[in-house]
């Protein structure tokens, strides 16, 4: 398969560099606006191919898919773009600016045939494929809440938020592990300086006793990337700054006592043992790509795919909504 | 001074033994309406006097001041007898159930010219004494932001939720180190067990561009106490939980440059050193009750005094408010 | 059975505290060489009896067991009054000043039929029994090394160096959890103050390939308490300073491979899980107390027996006179 | 300057990347002895020229230095060869693997008016370059102690013992820190699997009362990078895992009272701030190339020089000499 990269900014390259040790990608062809960055590319990756616009790199028939790693408001008119051409879309994410934009790519590449994963890099690691199989197999039971907390000395940017920038991240992990839409989503943030929210904290609340917070912020002296997640069997804790313990799970919880009584609590802790599964170091980019290959090739749905990334965008739009609107409770329709 | 020490359960006998230590008390009356608390404290506690009735306790002349470690419940109809005996008043934090109660505690005791004194032990410790004179001298520069976590399992009540039980610590501290009234209260909390919250998300707004956010939770396996708060010119890391390095002050702040520009950022960070102060380990409850005492002998204000007892409850009963509503703004009037 | 403790200072008041709660004792005889100490225990714990003389002590037959928790040179004089006086003894670690002394006691002891236990309170503590436990069933495997720092800015003692003062702990557990006469000990210390070695590096060789290692320091600014232990099988990491994950137990080892091979290390490592145990907060003081009691009752060894005191004392012993000579080898005889 | 490096396998890639980023540099020329590392260095970098012999690189007139990055048993043949071809001469470190093999080198190049650098890129770091500064400026005092430990589970080499594998970085640190000779050296190892010493702990002691001590180890379920440096007036802790927090100066210190007293103890501690300074994070190994470079240019002394990495060799050479005889002590002739 031959396939193209659109957009060799910050993280572009490193799209490059994954599919061209892909044992499926035979050609990699690239594009930047920037004939400086084209270069760049060609330098440290003189295997690749370049191409001299983004008209002529889709009308090329062997470019089989194409990956666009540029802003997300451009997201919309050059993914259509590629769906136009026939050819399946690989996009960074938020899959797009408005959830109209997500679900318009969505039904288009639907009623064309064609492919579209969004690249939520993190529901790809080791780490959260472990806390997905614990999930899966009722060790942590019952989803009590989700509590991530993502915060650190951030880039301001120029044309986004630090929702937009920070949460999908968070977001795109919770829909992976609770596998449903939420009822309602809230946000309250701050502007201190550039007219953008600089921090947020994001209530996402589903009809069951779930619910899920996130704090995201660019002003925190200190980097903390954690989620805690209790549930009614196991609780975990997955610290993404830890490099050795990276996912702990605790053999705490809560049980409700039948019997009413006065005098002891009817609510009671069960305090056990604390486990650190290994995480193997694989880099979830290159899964995220076998995975968008392999939907393509055996016409499956990737983890991350269209519908994927509408729903998490649909929680992000409600979220920095809210937040424009002084923290209003906005419903999400299922 | 006589003080006597009504209420001899979780807490009460911290009181006890802190006061017996104080150079200002002379004899230190005791009164639980369990005798066997009573028992057990004076076992501990030899030199203590006892008891027999609260109604006794009230009418005897020597007692100079009385203070109430019951629960919150009983904070005002017991304070109101202190009071109407014309005895000074020490009560357990937070100051009442409600902000009614506590503002007519406080009305009362102005009018007949007594002290009350809240033990809000938190804002006495070295850590928070620290803090707020890095504040005073504007070392911390504007607060852009206060972010406190504190959760771990914790005992479930049966007569209160989350909110009353952890946030008065955190709420007092932000008040002390604020000084002022904020304008809006929201909280979203979950309940997932007996019809009490037990976690909550508080988020407290300033008219200024402060925000104040807490996160309780008694379903948490891991225990974390800290605070971030983020100032214009330094920021401020508390971590009760970290023994020799509870307060750290980062010299990362966040300026903007005047001028625009394109290609660069307007807002940049700057980093610089990192200082852990020296934080004495001198019990902040002796440092609280020599408040409380001082404050009798020199007719004068004590830090934790009646209105700082009623703006610490006029947030907690907002934020209880609006849990309970769905998380809807409620107004706090200045 | 009623018992004594014979000294006030630091450590008696925990054992005062103990022995009071212990089911199998019905009265604490309390007496110490400076009146103020007795008059403070009593004020403190009005339900022990106090004693006038050591002599007088020693003469009443009412009492079957007494605690040295005395400096250490006076462990021996001490010591062999309570046992010429036919009562079991409880000694404060380490048992004696010399194994000459330690020997003394314990084989006067064994042929008048008494007991005697070394308070090595960290071997009744939950985790080094768990640690205990995970050595005993083969989880550990082969030890392949036992490593302990025990460092933190350290009270300067006058009448001893770091040696006596910190290695008594982890000797004790290198010698519980191995269970074994090490062939030699050597030593090297520094003094920079006091004419004291206030810092030293003990290591402790045995016959098999196990080699333990010890560094004790009263001059470092941060605190560390930490036992790092490598098993053929598995290794475990005891962090006392760490409250909530005191020990670690990691499924990683080393494997050695049969065959020869040009290209492939022949040593390679098994990387897995990490799991951290349940430990529980009960008192091991009280446990050590229960141990030695029992022994008394039941006519059975305690864990730290005499024979256990003795070992101990030969390590240290030979650790001393090693740091003093310059660090030479000295042997130890099985 | 043209430059070459020879050895392309673990460690030559970053030796190419900074030359080839190195202002001074016109031209990187690289050899190895398996083609296969020469194409594949060819592909990552095609500015690179490659010679098709170690003769044949000598031979060209243009090349000024040649760096060697091979096993250190080949360190000394292929230096002299360099030195003897009147080229300049990087040495990866340790320098050789005798003390007569490095004395050799140091000598000739001095005699031909050669320079040689070791790459202990350890000591070009801005952490080590901060403590530096500190003992520099009597921050620091007089060292007391210097002590450090390197573990983790590390590759288990065919030609080599932990020794020579881990203890250079550190040695290296203490030398330049300390900037003397110690006057003996022992060591005291474990060999578990392979006849290769894979744990080992190595004291080195000064006339003057400063100690240091490594415990190296290649069986470490655990990865601790630290050093502890004690010193009179300010103590440092340099902890290279903590990536925020990198190097500790603690305000803890000892003091002797002048007068002596029988209460109270005659050394005290004094307990203040600590401070982290800010660490920037530029590549060592691009400092340690332009501080070599410069020497060329300036016929000046670069820090890690023949005669500093000599030094090096001594003690590593006593360490290992030392541990081969069961921890003898090993003087050091200054």
């Amino acid at each position: 398969m031959k396939v193209a990269i659109v957009g060799l900014g910050y993280w572009g390259p490193n799209l490059v560099r994954n599919f061209l040790s892909s044992k499926n990608v035979e050609k990699v062809v690239c594009f930047d606006i920037q004939q400086s960055k084209i270069d760049r590319m060609k330098k440290k990756f003189p295997e690749i191919e370049v191409e001299q616009s983004f008209e002529q790199l889709l009308q090329r028939k062997d470019i089989e898919a194409v990956a666009i790693a540029t802003p997300v408001s451009t997201h919309f008119p050059l993914g259509m773009q590629v769906l136009r051409a026939g050819k399946h879309l690989l996009l960074e994410k938020p899959m797009a600016a408005t959830v109209k934009e997500a679900e318009d790519l969505a039904s288009f590449a639907d009623k064309e045939g064609l492919k579209i994963s969004i690249d939520h890099t993190f529901i790809y690691t080791d780490a959260i494929q472990k806390i997905k199989e614990l999930v899966n197999n009722d060790v942590v039971g019952d989803i009590l809440y989700f509590d991530s907390v993502r915060i650190n000395l951030g880039l301001f940017q120029h044309d986004t938020n630090v929702i937009w920038d920070l949460a999908p991240h968070d977001v795109s992990i919770l829909y992976y592990l609770v596998n449903g839409i939420p009822s309602t989503v809230s946000a309250i943030g701050a502007q201190h300086f550039n007219g953008f929210h600089d921090m947020a904290y994001i209530t996402v609340q589903y009809n069951k006793s779930l619910i899920a917070h996130f704090h995201v912020n660019w002003l925190s002296p200190v980097k903390i990337r954690r989620v805690l997640i209790g549930g009614s069997k196991h609780m975990v804790l997955y610290d993404d700054m830890n490099p050795s313990e990276k996912v702990k799970v605790y053999d705490k919880g809560v049980e409700v006592n039948d019997e009413e009584s006065l005098h002891h609590a009817l609510v009671q802790y069960r305090l056990g043992d604390m486990f650190v599964p290994r995480i193997d170091e694989k880099e979830a980019l290159s899964v995220m790509i076998d995975d968008f290959i392999s939907s393509i090739e055996n016409d499956s749905h990737s983890i991350s795919n269209a519908q994927f990334g509408v729903n998490v965008v649909r929680i992000l739009e409600a979220a920095d909504t809210s937040a424009k609107r002084g923290g209003i409770s906005i419903s999400i329709e299922s």
